[in-house]
């Protein structure tokens, strides 16, 4: 195996070993010895790529967020047209955000809050990742911002499942969560359609 | 001052310092010492009433969440009636889920995700908070939880400011918030009215 391709390898164990840190152990309870040693990656190597416990976390999430966002990029691909298409795109959301990845990122932002240096990696990372969320969001639904109140809708479902995500980190929300996604899909639905 | 009263006012001192250390420095920068401190009441004393970090956090987030409580009760009172109405139940959420008391309860519910104690203290409370504010929002929009659907969407308006509360803690995000707020009472307004 070429060295660039092992590199590459050690990275993404370092970097996913880091986002199993967060969801079991929180920010507080990672630390750097703990994911080079789940990742099985030297002190020395994983110092070099990784120099600070912020560099790792921020970098892991980074990473997570790509990963994911191939993945919903794929289950994109396999959505529904016609009547069933809304509640499946919001199916989706849901289960994008309570997902590990958003248990990892809620570690960091709350982290993040009162922490400046990891906030100004953190910032424009979840603004990124907000756009490219709001983006494929607008794609799917087929949405016409140009129409007014359409963008704040698709921001708002973008909340909601937002909002739901953190509810399911205290208790497993999944019943509840099924039935407030149906009614907001009829409701979507109808404030699409009627919007002029 | 008799001697009661002096100890509630004790014991309100090391709840307010404990919320604004939440605030402030996370519940990892949180510690009891910190908060004696700034209370100004001896650690023998604090001990007597709180005598782990846990006790003092979760003690804290329940009294803050009685104060705001009757703060919302009292805002309740002067709500408008009429057309007005549901754009201002949705401000008061708005106000209520980026206060510090959402702040102190998110790093309360973070920390508990990773700490069985902390969570067996926190779920109950959280989950009787949720059913007080739920049965507060469907009183304020008048809304008639026996039609289908009703009773989902003032879950869904719950959990969009939940997450507008979530998103508020990485940006300033009033001005965002008051767009999708404007749009979500419209909405709202529609659905409760259309639904059979």
């Amino acid at each position: 195996m070429p060295q660039e391709e092992r590199t590459r390898l050690m990275r993404a164990r370092l970097l996913e070993a880091t986002v199993e840190c967060l969801v079991e152990r929180g920010f507080s309870g990672t630390s750097t010895t703990l994911v080079s040693e789940r990742a099985g990656v030297s002190r020395g190597a994983q110092l070099h790529h990784f120099p600070t416990k912020n560099d790792l976390v921020v970098a892991a999430v980074e990473h997570l967020t790509h990963v994911r966002g191939a993945e919903l990029a794929a289950a994109a691909q396999r959505l529904p047209r016609g009547d069933r298409r809304t509640r499946a795109v919001l199916e989706m959301l849901g289960d994008h955000f309570t997902s590990p990845v958003f248990t990892a990122a809620l570690e960091l932002w709350v982290a993040a809050r009162t922490d400046e240096t990891l906030m100004s990696a953190v910032a424009p990372l979840e603004q990124r990742v907000g756009r490219e969320v709001h983006r494929l969001t607008v794609d799917l639904l087929g949405a016409d911002e140009a129409k007014p109140g359409v963008r704040e809708l698709v921001q708002a479902t973008l909340d909601l499942v937002r909002g739901l995500g953190l509810a399911n980190t205290i208790t497993d929300d999944a019943r509840r969560r099924a039935r407030i996604l149906d009614q907001w899909a009829l409701t979507l639905d109808t404030a699409l359609k009627d919007d002029k």
